[in-house]
């Protein structure tokens, strides 16, 4: 790991012989302001210099011009990450990609098109949507967060619990790697058809390494017919989150695959209610909302079995929802919770993930460690998957609270691992995570990764101190 | 890679220091017979011992003890392996899994299952079902291929075209492993949640890795509730495999997703009626068999979708089923194609993988380039995969067919190649494909690869040779 600063001009320079130098970023407020995901608590160093490449070409040059002067590379997205990812370290070129944000090809014969890592996935969504297509990873940022970024943290979503993560429909890339094949080399991993077992799966270990094997520069993505029939949607009212988790088991138990079952809090009710208005009575303590999307009489047949899943957790009341625009808004106040909840101030956001059976034991202990270090939590979480996401609440420039909310942080990442689960389950490790990781991870797992690291970036210049 | 060769005795005796005799194998014959898996073309090396060890601490202390010794290990489980994956090299340990054929849990509440490597794939889909459960991944070898295996070469099937290959099950295992770990040593990657990244994705590098990387001693795999209803069985029959591979290509652009599309051509309804006279009228030039297991009127739909898309490769007809009897029959044929022509002499095996709506032209160019080699070849194919089986029929100790069928064997992966496929979709590259697989992937990735395989194995004992 090369160590040596290298001043900004001395950077800028020589990434202007190969860069048009309007992409070139060297002013420290707009560095700044692209230094940083949304893990507000993760320590953010002081870049060197900022590169908004439009190229393929132009991302290679910078990945050897940065090899050659041992400058490290931290790739981002939209920024909308949760754990410091892509935060800058000191000294750094910050690589921005959200320019690179073209769709190379829709292959509707054969279900997959080719991006640029800037599309954003909404964007995706909506132009494969023309072609009667689908791309189902959905995570919560999806009208701002990008591919690339998505990728990096294989990110997950409401529907994966039907649909799977964003791993399952990476069927290939094009990135910017360095190592063996030497730093600037654009390597070409995976394949475009639907099975294939030609070597290692690199794909896949690219998946979810969060920049630090290489810069992806183009991902061939699988795609899934749209949907047909508007899907059914069932809402159930609790009066505690122990109560609705034992609903969420329920709900697996018996053989049901809702394509989203998730979980709001009376805290995120009431924040998204107070922001947006959407007229939500936020009445109960928890409230399950499961989305069925089999068409005809098998999707009502399994909406049917989710509300009875859902009696097994004695709630308030649990029904199919007969009005698709109510069904609408409480989605809707989903997708909305998180925001709502950083209007407040600063949120450690939590993404444990625990089997599903050990969900109302987990919800349980997030309310027994929140209560005892008196940190203030809202709780969201894709619950069908077993995936929490207690958001730990402080109010701005209150160390003591901070400290509190830091302590029960980390007791809940070790609860999680205690119940057999992991401290991240689609957001990533980054920097939050990372001594969680290390109490989660087998050793051996750990030197044997730290190993592929050094193998396939022996400068140590790729997003250095993220994830190992 | 250390090539010294040790002796027989020396081996058996060390590997008897900690494993009991009766599991240490030095008889010449029996060595013989479990030295070869079912790619019958592919060069097999003489094996100093093999071992059928009964636990992991066994495992573990070969793979010391080899690593010592520099004894290459090739790992094993049926041996029904089609590309030589599992062939022994001079000189090594044939490591026998076979025995290591305990499920160790299941877990119905969170739809998770750990065996062991050793447990055949059918004995498992078995064992779940009782609790009402489903492991999907179906290769015509189920009945005599173990999980193990499976997992070496990601194992794709029937039932992959909706329901994804073995990959997309395995969450996590546990294995011995060497390199930076310690030869020798047991490792745990993955999880047991439905989601997780914490850390690199060391297992999707391990699956289809082929022993290459380390010998897999447990598997978590992740189940799905069993499927409701009866499936609905679509058969369609057409006077060419390239009006058949039209259809098929038709399925994919209409967005249908039956649970299994598979083709058969005459030779192979042929062979089989032979063989096991079911009944089967081979009237035609290929058959395609699609099953849809939506329930309910959605089902229904669907079928009546499959019948209307195979009305575009102008069929002689096609029919959603009435008959159930029927419906097993012809799927039992297609199970029993591979065996039925291997009775008839070598089989040269192609697996090549091409995009959906390619799959008419690449059957076109199967046919053209078997027909000018003279090379008597019979199809089989997931098709709704774009995963192809062409068998090549040799009439043993015939050396001019059989070089003509080596030649059309490379010109096929070379086809694949050029229509945008890869030449293994789910055999692995074991041995037969190595050579194919150095023209498709591109030799940047081959770098990459081969410096994982470095920093995971640097003495190279893991199954040398196989893959890279």
């Amino acid at each position: 790991m090369t160590t040596t600063a290298v001043s900004s001009a001395v950077l800028a320079e020589a990434l202007g012989r190969g860069i048009a130098t309007e992409r070139v970023v060297v002013d420290p407020d707009v560095i700044a302001g692209i230094s940083a995901d949304d893990a507000e608590w993760a320590p953010v160093g002081r870049a060197a210099v900022a590169l908004r490449p439009r190229t393929e070409a132009e991302v290679a040059h910078a990945v050897t011009v940065c090899a050659e002067l041992g400058v490290p590379v931290v790739p981002r997205g939209a920024g909308t990450g949760l754990s410091g990812g892509a935060n800058a370290v000191d000294g750094c070129l910050v690589l921005d990609l959200s320019r690179m944000n073209e769709i190379l090809e829709i292959d509707a014969d054969n279900l997959v098109c080719r991006v640029q890592p800037g599309v954003v996935n909404d964007d995706l969504k909506a132009a494969v949507a023309e072609h009667g297509l689908w791309y189902p990873p959905d995570p919560a940022s999806a009208p701002w967060s990008t591919i690339g970024g998505n990728v990096a943290t294989n990110a997950g979503g409401l529907c994966c619990v039907k649909y799977g993560v964003t791993r399952d429909y990476v069927l290939g890339m094009r990135a910017v790697v360095g190592g063996p094949a030497g730093y600037g080399s654009v390597v070409r991993y995976g394949r475009r058809t639907a099975k294939g077992v030609a070597g290692y799966d690199m794909t896949a270990l690219m998946v979810g390494s969060e920049g630090t094997l290489g810069v992806v520069t183009e991902v061939t993505l699988r795609l899934r017919p749209a949907l047909r029939g508007t899907p059914r949607t069932v809402v159930g009212a609790f009066s505690s989150l122990v109560d609705a988790g034992r609903a969420v088991a329920s709900v697996t138990r018996r053989g049901l695959t809702p394509s989203a079952l998730e979980l709001l809090d009376r805290e995120c009710l009431q924040a998204v209610e107070d922001w947006k208005h959407l007229g939500i009575e936020a009445d109960a303590e928890a409230l399950l909302l499961a989305r069925v999307d089999s068409p005809g009489d098998g999707g009502a047949m399994e909406a049917q079995g989710v509300v009875d899943a859902f009696e097994e957790g004695d709630p308030l009341w649990a029904v199919v929802s007969g009005d698709d625009a109510e069904a609408e808004t409480l989605f809707a106040a989903r997708r909305l919770a998180y925001p709502a909840l950083e209007r407040l101030g600063p949120v450690l956001t939590e993404d444990v993930c625990v089997p599903r059976s050990a969900v109302p034991e987990m919800l349980g202990r997030l309310v027994e460690i929140s209560g005892r270090h008196g940190v203030r939590m809202a709780t969201i979480a894709h619950a069908g998957d077993g995936n929490l996401h207690p958001l730990l609440l402080t109010p701005a420039g209150d160390d003591a609270a901070r400290d509190a909310a830091q302590a029960a942080f980390e007791e809940m990442l070790d609860a999680a691992i205690g119940l057999g689960g992991t401290v991240t389950g689609e957001h990533g490790v980054g920097l939050l995570k990372r001594d969680g990781m290390r109490r989660e991870v087998d050793p051996l797992s750990l030197r044997m990764q730290e190993a592929v690291k050094t193998a396939l970036d022996p400068l140590g210049i790729f997003n250095p101190g993220k994830v190992l």
